[in-house]
């Protein structure tokens, strides 16, 4: 495929550039008889949208979904879900003077040197304002295997920058402007975060996010291995440098005896896997940890060269999220989604006949 | 696709079970005139096979390579390469009796979920073997590149377990059995894998694989981005938990003001990217670090449960790698260079007439 | 694939109901560099739209492009290009009543066994209406191929139901309302078509579409011959029932001898093959005509059976071309420009430094 | 995709060329559980295998069929099965001479300026030799289609050059070289290939294949309709040049009236649509009819020119068919195979769980 294709059974097609007229995603084989409205929709594009704090971009997108297509009276019909939305707050201005110059950590210039042209408004194409119609194609996903399979999807944020957040209480994620799975600390958050908008620098930071109710044996051997379809997601989104999954890098100085997750008929006795094991859903809750780079849009001067090559200065205006960590949590949990909405169909195109005579044993003793 | 082919230019489909008659590949998509013979590939079928010292599993496969279409005189026609390897050492007796039960760490228990039945032989289609016909297709891809581009793909371990292993000279990598970039601290690796050996456990490591060479824009926007499908080709190596580009994880306690990398006329100043930006290589070393898990099949025994779901208990004989991440180094190296073969043909495909004035800045000053 | 996407590397998905709010298609893949505006696609549109003439639909529908992304300062940058079209002329009501019955010769049937339910306005996603962002994206491959390789690609109508149209001058397609390339018995058609049309009955078509200026070379062994792609191109299209390539069942009487088209120098003696041999293009014109059945939206009562299985009959009212045929030359173009840029772009990934001594010989002597 | 994989969901990626070391398929998303040895696929191979007959080429190839992976203890694992026929009777030197020229009706010249070299024995990857890894790849989809939904697949040959063959009855197609679907004039047949064969030149055919049993509903709405699939499937088929699905270029002087085909509570009154609609599987039969061209391989003198350009003549010694319509019924059989059980998978994971209370209407009354 020519790249902008996520996803082979549940396929979602993404386009659009930051300030162009409009992005959004057309979904390839959804299956029909899902109750779909634009509600369903609006409730996770809302979560990430800017403007929703102090912490974020103040750009000012209501980020309004528009279903064009594949939903009759109310239900998926099994035809393409087409989705728009409209951009509406672009200031061109902001970036007309960054057409010559490559910011760093930016993707001018490989965007430059790749299609000898690019789209400077607000980053074109490289956006993370395209993850948006990633966003509303995965609440599809969630809403399908929420009702059809019971599967549950969230996400949390457990590192800004160098401080790490505590993943205690579920329920406070939707109560601070952090994603913050914790009552604990969201004051000093809040300092760290006005101290480094003050600065005019900017963070990185660590997500987790994770998926419950699965039932064993999705995925495939190779290559579609549901971790490795996982990481090519995670690393999909714009910023992320590391994807987890289990324990992740923390298996390097693990023993066999230590790792492995001993069964027992009342359930696995640990998780250090993830959840995945071959490639395969184990049952067990799936765990993924991404890391995201600090936004490289600063208000601090840095060097870089223009297009005939000759060194110069950037300092970038305009609106920007101090940590674009802080929006990742929905677009990271609507990835996971459609990972998985991929594996079920998968799993029953090929599997769906399967009769085991045992129950799976529980995802957890 | 249904999940057994990598890859949509230069597409590897892969085929076989650790214990059947065969396991091989078929290439489709390689451009015409390449000289190439087995020799050409069976170098780092060499560097991956097992036996090679002792501690690696002792199990003797010569692993030849049969190049059985594609070829005509010594040179592609542009027409799929096949690739054979039989399987020669099976010793399917020792895994008789695993039939029944699930290893702990190993995908026995969800294939069995999955498809109803398995191959117990070796672990089937789940044996780190069927990364061979990957290892082979990987070369196939790294001459092309290197003929074409000057690219060149190297890796090495970093650490072993818990012991950090520099890498200060890659000159060394080939003259130890642990694709150590150092001649430091070798004897205590050994020192350390007897003593495991002995113990009868295994432990983690971890591995970084870099190119060198790379022309900026290669990759795709969203979702093939370069560093979405490197993680995607190393998460699908087994074992493989967590992947890296560049900084990884430490990227999330950083600033922007020290992560994004400068450009200068005579080069970047830093590679904190790891050579991608938006999705496309910069021009600069693309750097990957992955953490492989400790081998699940070790001699000591662990709980499990049987296919009546009844309470168990596994120890696992045969002939294992105390360690699979020693022999990971030239898997790591086939995928990543099969990632960039498929980049390649993309950007031809696509931008194969873009035209640019200036030359690209070098990849480092 | 899900199945709503045309092509490889010049992949379109298209989406839309005949009666939605919108239909359209996003190209994924296009070369970045061409000079792209509404302009050049509404030319197509024009052809193809409904109510041009007496002798089609009288539904009105400005069938109107909006360009969404891809494109900046008019030229296209490489990334997605989005294409809508919004409904404008739905009259719901004509087909209200058909959600409980089926009409013979349509798709009715089998949509609500596939998917338990369908969108029943206007025959939904099986309206021939869901061409029209295929002849959209097909003008930006005509572009495309024009502007790279100086590839024309025409099409006229050679038969209307049994009547026999001339090809002798192609100039005059474009100026009577049947595609006829020829200025001969076109008022003989015009009173065929009233008598029809008050008949209340509908009537089949045969149509010729041929590409001009193709280098040899272009396709691939097996199984995406280039006829294989075209055959997949133009079965695709609406209520077309067979394909042919040069002589096409013409061939079943032939001798080898007869057959097989002479190489001179100057040229190729004759084009029995249709200018394709092997698969792949052989530099001559490609020629395929294509059989197109009668509309099955017909005022003339038919039996069939309601949801519930019980005999009924079905009589069409609303507006229909008598001749589906009329309107399927552009289509026809259009899928067949998709075939070439896909072909142009897959030749360029694998064979694009293939270098030959020898110029390729005339299409044609 | 490269191209030379076929389907999406039971994809089958081919491999081989005619006079190398060996040809075959990786099958990959077969469904787990199917009994299968090479017993069950050797049948159709000797269906198609040359040497069977004094009317076909007498090149002796035993096409015995190696299962390499994806089954175990006589079972299909759900993994990749590559399937092997190796090469046995290769004579190269009859086709030495023909590295220089390119003959008449063949693949060699547009081979040569694709890849810029080409393998010059027995036509390499344009031999049809490449259709036995298909008929393998067939027997075991058709093997799953008759287990699963009790579809039947078969083919017959309806007309050899100007000769009609009746299809009167089913049961003659194994008695007699033609797979003539009857007893009358088979040794007319015989007759006229005796004298073909004297005269040194080919002859065209015309075959039929068709599958009943199917349920109604397979298939998509677009582009991957049923009808579009199986086009692609049999024009790449060698040397097939016409594709018709039901009533065909019949349709053409049909009117709406006769060519819908009406339902009735006890089944459909025809099948003029061939049983698909809108590109779904109506429940009737599938009817496809195929034009293949004379064999291109003569020992009449025909005019060419060589790799210099310069005027040369062609005559063709060495084993061929006559009539290559004649091996071509069980390859038929195989593609249109193939197409269902894509089809199956499909469906099965996009419509696995919908319900419809009415029981479908029978194929025909």
């Amino acid at each position: 495929m020519a790249g902008s294709t996520f996803g082979n059974w549940f396929a979602v097609t993404n386009f659009g550039e930051s300030h162009g007229p409009a992005i959004g995603c057309v979904i390839d084989g959804c299956p029909p008889g899902l109750a779909l409205s634009e509600a369903d929709i609006q409730g996770d594009l809302d979560r990430r949208r800017p403007g929703t704090s102090r912490h974020v971009t103040q750009r000012q997108e209501p980020d309004a979904v528009e279903i064009l297509s594949g939903v009759y009276e109310g239900v998926t019909t099994g035809t393409p879900i087409a989705l728009l939305i409209r951009n509406v707050d672009q200031r061109s201005k902001d970036y007309g003077n960054l057409l010559d110059t490559f910011r760093p950590g930016h993707a001018d210039y490989p965007y430059w040197r790749k299609y000898g042209l690019r789209d400077p408004r607000g980053g074109g194409r490289s956006s993370a304002r395209l993850t948006a119609p990633m966003v509303a194609a995965g609440a599809v996903a969630k809403k399908w295997l929420a009702e059809h399979h019971g599967i549950r999807v969230r996400g949390c944020m457990t590192a800004l920058g160098a401080t790490p957040i505590a993943t205690d209480d579920w329920s406070q994620v939707r109560h601070n402007p952090f994603f913050a799975a914790t009552a604990q600390g969201i004051d000093a958050l809040e300092v760290q975060m006005d101290a480094l908008r003050k600065s005019g620098d900017s963070v990185g930071a660590k997500l987790r996010v994770e998926a419950s109710g699965l039932p064993p044996g999705w995925g495939a051997p190779l290559f579609d291995k549901l971790d490795a379809q996982i990481a090519y997601a995670m690393m999909g989104i714009n910023a992320v440098k590391g994807v987890e999954i289990g324990d992740g890098f923390g298996v390097v100085a693990q023993t066999g005896s230590e790792h492995g997750d001993e069964l027992h008929p009342e359930g696995f006795a640990s998780n250090h896997s993830g959840g995945v094991l071959g490639g395969l859903s184990t049952g067990q809750d799936l765990v993924v940890h991404i890391a995201i780079k600090p936004t490289s849009s600063i208000r601090l001067e840095k060097a870089s060269i223009d297009r005939a090559g000759q060194p110069t200065t950037v300092v970038t205006h305009g609106r920007h999220d101090p940590c674009v960590g802080i929006r990742a949590t929905p677009i990271a949990e609507a990835m996971l989604a459609l990972v998985l909405m991929d594996a079920a169909l998968q799993h029953r195109a090929q599997c769906g006949d399967v009769h085991i005579d045992t129950p799976p044993v529980p995802g957890q003793r």
